[in-house]
């Protein structure tokens, strides 16, 4: 007899009523008497685990299965029977319970409160508890709604190199790639490291960004995005930061900053949607423990049509507040976490994109705005997270590309082939980029990107 | 007047007979005589170029428009005319047309063949190209298939560590990722590099392998699978080799390895249907011009089941062939691209599972069969390619487990988190490995895996 997965059992239970189903799962719970017991079990597929009942009269190994461990994975066969008064909507009469595998008695997992610090020491078992269970299920659904939003919409996904020749923008530290033995290095006659002798042929990084490649795909395709992997060599221990991270980089061709805003707008609340529907016990989950609110502020933003103020304007409202900053407020200055946050969450009480920063605080590649100052730049700003996406017109016009990176130093060296897309139909395009973790931990609640990530890799700590 | 996209015309033209619409695109013809001319567009967005048909009496600019260069930049308003007699099903005929961005008369991708090689070269505008164009959009339709197809049986994705501190099971060479400065190379008292003072505080590689941590998962979560960037620095230049590749490596559990190929064999069917429905035009292009019968082959695939067959057995028909094989055949060796082309191309004509290893061809983690000789490992291999999938079912005998990896000498070091797996409820779980690259060669009849990923890494290149 074929087993059945506890998720088919619990979305169509009536069909399996007083039927004999045969279940796998790990076990999440046990108590007994010396007459009966109950199996609390798990599969893996459904947030909720499985209340199994077994007596004494009807299984052969009662003794057994009563001192069965924490974790240990077993097989059963019973009638479901449908208990709409109790609890749990069903529990399934056991008639017989094989031990698979069972656990030893030192599971770290028992059942009690653990801190955060220590499920990441264990990494390899949290994805058991409750908790991480429904993170990673709704990592899961998250980045495949992600997927579905922009193939339904032809969008044509691109695998962005992860090793990389050039150093992008800048856009952070980066961590060297390389089969050179550190202890025989080869030098050039000058004495510098002959990279030539490197695996590529020269010095090679992981990337921060796929955004250029994107790029020369979106010149083609029109509608393009990446999803992948990317990296950050900061030193920089917070709760939002990690040194490898998911990033998602769409990139629209025949498209302005509005359009770009638009794109945006309309990914993040497809997200929401998606995950409500498709996880709605993990996200009740994250409601009653993890964030008290949540799923009250997620329906506000998918109803929220969200507010576009420009930097220029933005600063203005933060002067005239009264509100005393630790950071200072003046035009041509960073926004700082505290002002991004302020905006979003007491001023307009939404998601708001920021505008047309000023050119300084940004990189070369942002089309520089009529006034010569700014740059058709845009950074969405959520309640609670603060900055979640940071986006921006491309600059198409070859001489004001070329102009603005000889201001900035950037040598045209390496750059050769993204000149080239502005020489040969470099038509208006604009793109942005998510941080994936991010956006999962504006979804659950979860408030350190460790607890995010399944196996986190940040200073100092690169383990499993 | 908001544009359409090439793609929606086409699929649905009737809808846009005698309409006036709006389209942008880049040229990829223009031929014109003193009164009228012929623009070939194309957004990207479908891979049929749109016919424009302009003429001196209605075109104010008709001069600008006859002179406009490959790739320019184009936005046109004109009426659709449905052709039904004619090659194209349609064409616009034009009352405006606007150059949105020009393009230089040096534009390297000129209406003629070129080498796959000098494709190489201008990987950044090799996208626009017919074949990339094609390349390019089953390889998105793929990546999407494969997701669909495990999200739809509520397998949840798994983002594995990129970078990693152990080396799995030594499946090939690997890259070193750090952060010292290679000319001032911390060392410790005994003259060895202090690796503790690097970023993770220890020596840290790409992966070549998601498995280990897809399997903590899977006995969480029952069904679960990778996909992301795999690394090898392999300095073997092949046409099937890159260092940098993607792979898709699923995992389930209450599983052996007869649900492992049931599983990988549903996969393949699924992604080569999927592919052939929603790349129709792509899909031709290439049985029409890169490799004749592949639409025949894929059709044969579908509807085949695939055949499962023992080394030993293979062994012994690969030594009754009578064939004479460039290597030897002989029980316990590893078997050759020739001898599996053989055994899928010519003895059973169709994708066959070759199983149950010698262990000493395997990896360290695969199960140990009852014979003690072999181990519960799959090969999947098709017609045309060779191996396209490498599986097994894992070892989840701890004792086992422990005394193969005394016997080749692999350290618990580093893996105690995996033997702890085996501690605590330890089903029996399986798993397999899918090369995409090679999945999309398969598909396409593309010969070379530099010209399937969008900007390949190779030993001594890593260009874009």
């Amino acid at each position: 007899m074929k087993d059945i997965e506890i998720r088919e059992l619990f979305r169509n239970k009536e069909k399996y009523g007083d039927q004999e189903v045969v279940v796998h799962g790990w076990v999440r719970g046990n108590r007994s008497s010396n007459q009966f017991g109950f199996l609390s079990i798990n599969d893996g597929t459904f947030f909720t685990p499985l209340q199994v009942v077994y007596e004494a009269d009807n299984l052969a190994n009662f003794t057994e299965i009563s001192k069965v461990h924490l974790a240990a994975g077993v097989t059963v066969r019973g009638t479901l029977a449908l208990t709409p008064e109790a609890k749990q909507p069903f529990e399934i009469k056991a008639k017989e319970i094989v031990v698979e595998a069972d656990s030893q008695s030192d599971y770290p997992l028992q059942k009690k409160r653990h801190t955060m610090e220590f499920m990441r020491e264990i990494a390899h078992l949290r994805p058991r508890s409750n908790t991480f269970s429904a993170v990673y299920r709704v990592r899961s659904i998250v980045a495949y709604a992600i997927h579905k939003f922009f193939q339904e919409q032809n969008f044509v996904y691109v695998h962005a190199p992860i090793i990389t020749g050039s150093d992008a923008e800048g856009a952070g530290e980066m961590f060297q790639v390389t089969t050179l033995d550190p202890d025989n290095l080869p030098r050039t006659e000058d004495g510098k490291i002959d990279y030539s002798q490197d695996f590529f042929g020269k010095e090679t990084n992981l990337t921060v960004s796929g955004q250029l490649e994107a790029e020369a795909f979106a010149l083609a395709f029109r509608n393009v995005y990446t999803f992948g992997p990317t990296f950050r060599a900061e030193n920089s221990n917070t709760a939002r930061h990690a040194s490898e991270f998911w990033m998602i980089e769409p990139e629209i061709a025949f498209a302005d900053l509005q359009d770009d805003m638009d794109l945006a707008e309309a990914m993040v609340k497809y997200i929401i949607t998606y995950t409500l529907e498709h996880a709605p016990e993990e996200m009740n989950f994250f409601n009653q423990f993890i964030d008290k609110g949540l799923l009250e502020r997620l329906d506000h933003i998918v109803n929220s049509s969200f507010e576009r103020v420009t930097y220029t304007e933005a600063v203005e409202i933060l002067q005239k507040s009264g509100k005393e900053f630790q950071y200072p407020v003046e035009w041509g200055l960073e926004l700082q976490t505290e002002h991004e946050r302020y905006l979003t969450e007491e001023v307009y009480k939404k998601p708001i994109f920021v505008t047309d920063y000023p050119k300084d605080c940004k990189a070369f590649y942002m089309r520089l705005n009529d006034d010569g100052k700014t740059v058709a730049a845009c950074d969405m700003l959520v309640p609670g997270v603060g900055e979640i996406i940071g986006g921006s017109q491309r600059e198409e016009r070859l001489d004001v590309l070329e102009a603005r990176m000889k201001e900035l130093g950037i040598s045209e060296n390496g750059y050769e082939w993204y000149l080239d897309l502005r020489r040969y139909g470099g038509v208006k395009h604009a793109g942005y980029g998510l941080g994936f973790e991010r956006m999962i931990m504006y979804l659950t609640g979860m408030s350190n990107i460790r607890d995010v990530l399944p196996f986190p890799r940040t200073p100092k700590s690169a383990e499993f």
